[in-house]
């Protein structure tokens, strides 16, 4: 994969192509950074630090922003070899004006500096989706978000039921639904009643997708109304995320939105890492748990991420044969370069090419959209010049629109967008 | 993998390599397509399609041939950016003589009325042969195939036992065994018999393999005689499968016939999907179920396919370590570039080259003997070239010699044909 | 991967590193071979040439060196396209004056002669320590070896712990350890005192780490002092592994010593293989089964090796969110090009630089430490020059400061010689 002519060509033509972004966790209300420890504040860059050999002390609230960017930067030398240090440089390139090689202990004071000027312009938000040629992002609502002061038509609402399906257990979540949505869950009923108060608000102001991370073992199972009044009345609402689950994806039907799932991911696994820097995985796991819900929704996109590479062939091959199963994107420890030029490439050769959601950023900040696309870019690129270009199954223009294709055309048709 | 010179050197020179296609589901009385539905029926096309967004409507029996094709390819421009949508784009160019680089939904009633003159031709069985380089190749025969009116030593007749492991619980598998053999199956005493009568058939007529596709959980174990009638008396003959497995490579061994193991199928998983177009896998799959027959079969070739490309590691280290275990193909779900690429890489490295089966068509009509094989030498040249010629290891000729002992020496060798 | 200049460069500039190699079965008191014999009879030559048809006659104890040797050579022309012949084809030209581009059976008796003759030096040792740029090499060392009769500043001890792991409800296990420590284990506190003993006696010596090689389903766990004390007294030392294993990292964190972990092998798979050539294993395997030691010995750094390349991503996550987790070289089943390749690319755009351990010979002769490394090199070089050079994240200075981090800088840091 060297930086040769055509895949530099590639990449241009592909940054050309206006953004789409379908999933982030971006604040509408404070989509952009007002600090450079808002960028360095990422998970990323806190675990990676810490993992290189920094104490947490400096993660601390009441460490002055300036301290904790220092103690960051400080250790970067340990982990300049990572992707995620590469998106940093970018941004401190592209938005804040750096022009060295390479961020050191020395660098820290100038881009705090640097960014606290840069963030506060007024336009400065306005400014990162110009750069970024961003057009919409997704985000991803909790289910009483109110959805105001924002614009839906560019910040996307998105029903994120991570808390619905995992902690309905929780007192604190059905007083959160009670709040919302007037209902008292008690019974099947009462949930289903609550939950299409929430799809009626969600998909009223704009929501073009629900979402849900799940652990290696979940599997998706319908319970009966009886099941339900079992569990929560003498159970105390447990183990009831598989009804829950598939009394969402029911919604999803109804109320036609795609429903991404998110596989893989076992919370809490490093117990006292840094903030978001505690979940890991275990291999041992597979779609076939997906299976009885993947027949039973026909009519339901969902749009599958997967946390292991491994299971890549698994997404591949059921994006194949299911008609509403679609490879969504290159999640979290899979999306670093080797990963997604490889998963990439398996789901490029052997998906319908209309059914591939190429990327999204996963952003919690907008000035994260941009240096991820262009990583993204850059590998779809040169995948695009080794599987078609240069084997001469397509022209460049066409290698282009397929490019194309993955990084916007089917998010538009796929999210109705 | 560049389309380089010394790719394209090792590529034409491995063309030259006549062919003998060590699997397929050919059927010898009708061997070659005689429309173009044959060659688009094929369950790649009508799950791509599918998956795609085609109304299964199309594919119902009562449909016109020509619709049908029609509607498959109208929905290529949904998934020409599949390894399978180029072996079809190669069939229409050096069969059908298409000119065009894409198919696109114009060119169906042309592609189909070429398809009809051209598979019209009465020597287009030979024709076939002749293009492809083909000099045998291997079916799939039913335990009850006469295997007559062909000859057996073009078309080389292969025991397939699918249905004798898995539907012996199914009074028509015994019904027609004993049919073909004239013994009632009873207990274990009376099953030896009758599959000792088939073995003496298949052999008499030449037949040089057996095979069967597994289940991801399967595990073969032998049984004795009491459990045999234990089962086939009280239980209506069912949870046979790893017994009547075991005494099947007894038989193995008995005629000197390897035992193709396929393994890592999940039968029928999208309930709903297409013929043929509904089995999956569950990647979490071990070949240490079968530890205990490699070691009891010492006598015993096992060429062994795996579904997916993540158990190519385990398939490269059991072949490595255990003298009669093989690596066999490109099955399915990872025949397609990357995978190929992957694991033939891995196996090329680390396995005897004398044990390396390197490939085989599991075509359902000859016409995709040629795409399938020359999707196959590209890689492969790629990765000679890549792996040997360029850093030094081979020469050229000498890089030719290992690919053709990977095609074709390989498969003379162990299949003695 | 092509033997371009870069690379090339890169390659030499690696090769001038002094090498530290982290892991290793050598034997102090006989580091270097004596013959061909030795040279040959390395599992990786006896299991490929029996897998490739050699009978294990030519391996009996009485068959004559020489006839040997012919016998392993003989097949070479079998298994001349894997990696271990490479390293054979290495060491036959670097230290046995062989010019030849391939070693054939014509070639057995000069190059057995040419080796008796060069290992014949008296100065042997010294020369193959001067050609390898090798600095000092770790054992591993039963845990009753008295340490003695070498410079264990060049020949690191390691204390090799899987006997006692697993093998202390052998009753001579048990009486080795009385020999060596004088003290009857017959419950926590005396199996306590006794592991103190033998760490004071390794730490002593020079010891720099503790290693182990684990099953794929071992799951550690600590026991406390009763459950010992019942499994001991009551059910014959059974099933103490985890917590053998758990009171083991207690030492390593009172001696401050790191912690080899080498996960994922099944002895004994293929019971009539050669000598060391049974073990496979189980691609089922997760490091989520370390989750409770990860997190209850922060203190403690376990470079942690998998047996198989689909577990690397998690020892890549792992390693990039656990601080005390590093990946470390590339084990047996993944010590070949394609799986070093993939797996070093994975880890090095990942996981904090100064965390990764490169690479380790595992060698029983000193001679293969230079094979081994070559080859290594030569992909770290490819990696470097694809991942960072080209697309102008590195200049090649910089490249080869992070290739020498993984092979030396890292392993200094890491056990601290």
């Amino acid at each position: 994969m060297t930086a040769d002519s055509l895949v530099a060509d590639l990449t241009s033509a592909l940054s050309n192509v206006p953004l789409i972004d379908p999933h982030s966790h971006i604040d509408p209300l404070a989509p952009v950074s007002k600090s450079l420890d808002d960028i360095l504040g990422y998970h990323y860059y806190t675990e990676l630090a810490h993992s290189a050999g920094m104490s947490q002390d400096a993660l601390k609230k009441d460490v002055p922003a300036r301290e904790r960017v220092r103690a960051i930067v400080a250790h970067m030398d340990r982990y300049d070899n990572t992707a995620q240090y590469g998106w940093f440089l970018d941004i401190a390139r592209t938005f804040l004006g750096f022009t060295g090689t390479r961020v050191t202990a020395a660098d820290a004071d100038a881009l705090f500096d640097a960014a606290a000027k840069t963030f506060g312009q007024s336009d400065w938000e306005k400014q990162v989706f110009q750069k970024t040629k961003l057009e919409k992002i997704f985000l991803t609502n909790e289910f009483d978000d109110p959805l105001e002061n924002f614009d839906t038509d560019v910040y996307v609402p998105c029903l994120r039921t991570d808390t619905l399906v995992f902690h309905l257990d929780k007192p604190e979540t059905r007083r959160r639904l009670l709040a919302c949505t007037g209902i008292e869950v008690t019974d099947a009923a009462s949930l289903r009643k609550a939950l299409a108060k929430l799809f009626l608000h969600f998909t009223r102001k704009g929501a073009k997708a629900c979402a849900i991370s799940l652990p290696p073992s979940f599997h998706p199972v319908p319970f009966d109304d009886e099941h339900f009044y079992e569990q929560m009345q003498f159970h105390d609402f447990h183990d009831l995320a598989p009804g829950v689950f598939w009394m969402i994806a029911e919604f999803c039907r109804e109320f036609r939105l795609p429903f991404d799932l998110m596989v893989g991911v076992n919370r809490r696994v490093y117990e006292k890492g840094v903030f978001q820097g505690q979940d890991l995985f275990d291999q041992r796991t597979s779609l076939i748990h997906y299976k009885e819900l993947f027949n039973a929704f026909p009519e339901v996109t969902f749009p599958v991420s997967v946390l292991t590479s491994a299971q890549n062939q698994e997404l591949v091959a059921y994006s194949w044969i299911f008609p509403n199963v679609l490879p969504s994107g290159h999640w979290w420890y899979s999306n670093t370069p080797p990963y997604i030029r490889k998963d990439l490439t398996e789901r490029v050769t052997a998906v319908p090419k209309t059914k591939l959601i190429g990327y999204y950023s996963d952003a919690y900040k907008l000035e994260f959209v941009l240096p991820k696309y262009g990583m993204y870019r850059r590998l779809l690129a040169g995948v695009l010049a080794d599987e078609f270009v240069r084997p001469g199954l397509l022209s460049e223009a066409d290698a282009v629109a397929l490019g194309t294709r993955l990084l916007r055309d089917n998010v538009k048709e796929v999210f109705k967008v």
